[in-house]
């Protein structure tokens, strides 16, 4: 027969949550002093969902607000898997951080529930990093809903830049929905691809090329390297026949290889070349305030959503009027209001 | 001094609507039987955000609601202005009812608020097909909240669909941040491009190019020939350097002159061809699926949003947060749960 404590194990309703409550102000204190694991804690405060959870990580990250008129540079990497995402971000976060810096790593990637996500299964890639003290790995919370993984991944990237990483590195698989959502939270993008132009964008999310803003060609070494130089040339061909960036930026195509590192240096420094270019059209700012823009607007509906759905209609009744709506035999405008008058009454 | 029917003149909140009440039932009949007036009409009740108008809007949508297992296409058509778009639909638009088809034209434009709209400013560049029996021309309603003009592009096309039009067509500005929308509501999505290949996208959306299922190059006439020529080469070499459509559709490049009519038959046998692959692929369903269910979502969200919009917070207040969230004073999940508590109170 199970005891009491044995109930309070096996049903996750009657189990306490092991953590302390820890006092948002007492976390942000330490997270500005540097401490590693107060931003972890910190990370998987505002990755939570729980209401309790969700006022506290909004202290958190009020404490946290950035006063300083230097923000800190957060690059997104995205590319198909198998480019070696995981690969040019050892390499070029040891590079970082032998001139100095001090380097943060976030994965960006909801389906990571399925795939155990990309970082976690790549940590042994980026060996090196993960053992650096000027290094701080995170990987990309468990998948939930829509936008709600990225909102997490730009809240720690802001305690990130509040614990004194200088460059905050954001890698993302470029397959999913949340792409949109991800190209919101960083200033520079970066997409990785193959030698084989064009071959590995199976799969790939359509609009994700027009949206880098930096496009490098991975492995491009030994056996690769004329194949590689093909695929530039016709990417830099390419690129012209689509819409340019604000501020006049076109977009680079250079050669990369993680494994050797050659190109790394000057990789950064086309991520550079952007960041002082953007900063002196001012589009930099302007593409913050947008975001800025952006994440409010996304978050208030959000909540109101949320909690629309906590205290509303259940899901059987929702996927019940879905299923009539793609069956043809209701109006979509018809069952929103039933969905919102049922919640009335 | 002025009476009082010069007061209901004067102030829109005196004023009484002259529109008569009808009932979504006899709308929906005569619709159906092609009464061009009760069409017209039909929209503009679909295209009010009047809670009552909404009501009977879902009911005459549920009344029009296909139980054919035969959807009738819909054409998205995209380019800058001064691509053409207006003298395309006007030369495809002549050339399907000469061919025995019924052509209904929409306008999806956000912005034709300020400019008083695409379609009505080139009514004269679509004088023959508007004066044509066969034709149903309407330009894009008023500009409203993002994704609400799309919405009722989308349901405008299904009140087409009703009233027996065999083809329609949806023209668009894709400068806009409506086009992830407007992809939403069409089965194939045409990009006009100019013979300068690539010059004329300044200020066209990013990612809108890799959207497209089949790209033209307009103006390909006389002088123009060779730069056409050329700029179809260089798009089809550029194309397969971008993300393959599901299904294994090759998005094509081929030329056309709307004002002399070469290669419209050609452009449409291409739509014809990719209306045929999708059938076949079984990707057309599928793709009418998806879109059904990001309209539930989309429009879900947006009713619940517009509530909590009515009785909430004032727009002032609203404001007033995003400032501080825009200075970096206030987190912006902060901002988000004050503007829901306060709602709450």
């Amino acid at each position: 027969m199970a005891d009491a404590s044995d109930e309070h194990r096996l049903n996750p309703r009657l189990r306490r949550s092991p953590r302390p409550v820890i006092d948002p102000a007492a976390l942000a204190r330490s997270i500005r002093a540097g401490d590693r694991v107060a931003l972890a804690q910190g990370i998987t405060l505002i990755e939570s969902e729980k209401p309790e959870d969700w006022e506290r990580g909004a202290e958190l990250l009020q404490a946290l607000r950035s006063e300083d008129p230097q923000p800190v540079l957060r690059v997104g990497i995205s590319g198909t898997p198998g480019v070696g995402k995981s690969t040019f971000v050892e390499a070029i976060g040891n590079w970082l951080i032998d001139r100095g810096q001090r380097v943060a790593v976030l994965a960006v990637d909801p389906s990571s529930e399925r795939t155990g996500g990309s970082i976690l299964g790549d940590k042994t890639r980026m060996e090196r990093l993960a053992g650096r003290p000027e290094a701080f790995i995170r990987p990309s919370p468990t998948a939930g809903y829509l936008g709600g993984v990225a909102r997490a991944s730009r809240e720690t990237a802001q305690l990130c830049a509040a614990a004194g990483y200088d460059c905050i590195l954001v890698e993302t698989v470029g397959v999913g929905q949340s792409e949109t959502a991800v190209a919101q939270l960083v200033d520079c993008f970066l997409l990785l691809l193959q030698p084989g132009a064009g071959d590995e964008l199976q799969g790939i999310k359509r609009g994700i090329v027009e949206m880098a803003d930096i496009l490098l060609i991975n492995k491009a070494e030994g056996e690769n390297r004329p194949a590689a130089e093909r695929a530039r040339s016709e990417y830099r061909n390419a690129l012209h026949l689509f819409p340019p960036q604000p501020g006049g930026w076109s977009p680079p195509v250079a050669l990369v290889s993680a494994r050797t590192g050659e190109g790394i240096e000057e990789s950064w420094s086309l991520v550079e070349d952007f960041h002082r270019q953007a900063s002196e059209t001012g589009n930099f700012v302007l593409k913050r305030r947008e975001q800025a823009r952006y994440w409010l607007d996304a978050q208030l509906r959000e909540a109101i959503y949320r909690r629309f759905a906590r205290t509303g209609t259940g899901r059987d009744r929702f996927e019940e009027l879905e299923a009539a709506v793609l069956a043809g035999e209701l109006a979509t405008r018809l069952a929103v209001m039933r969905l919102l008058n049922e919640r009335e009454t």
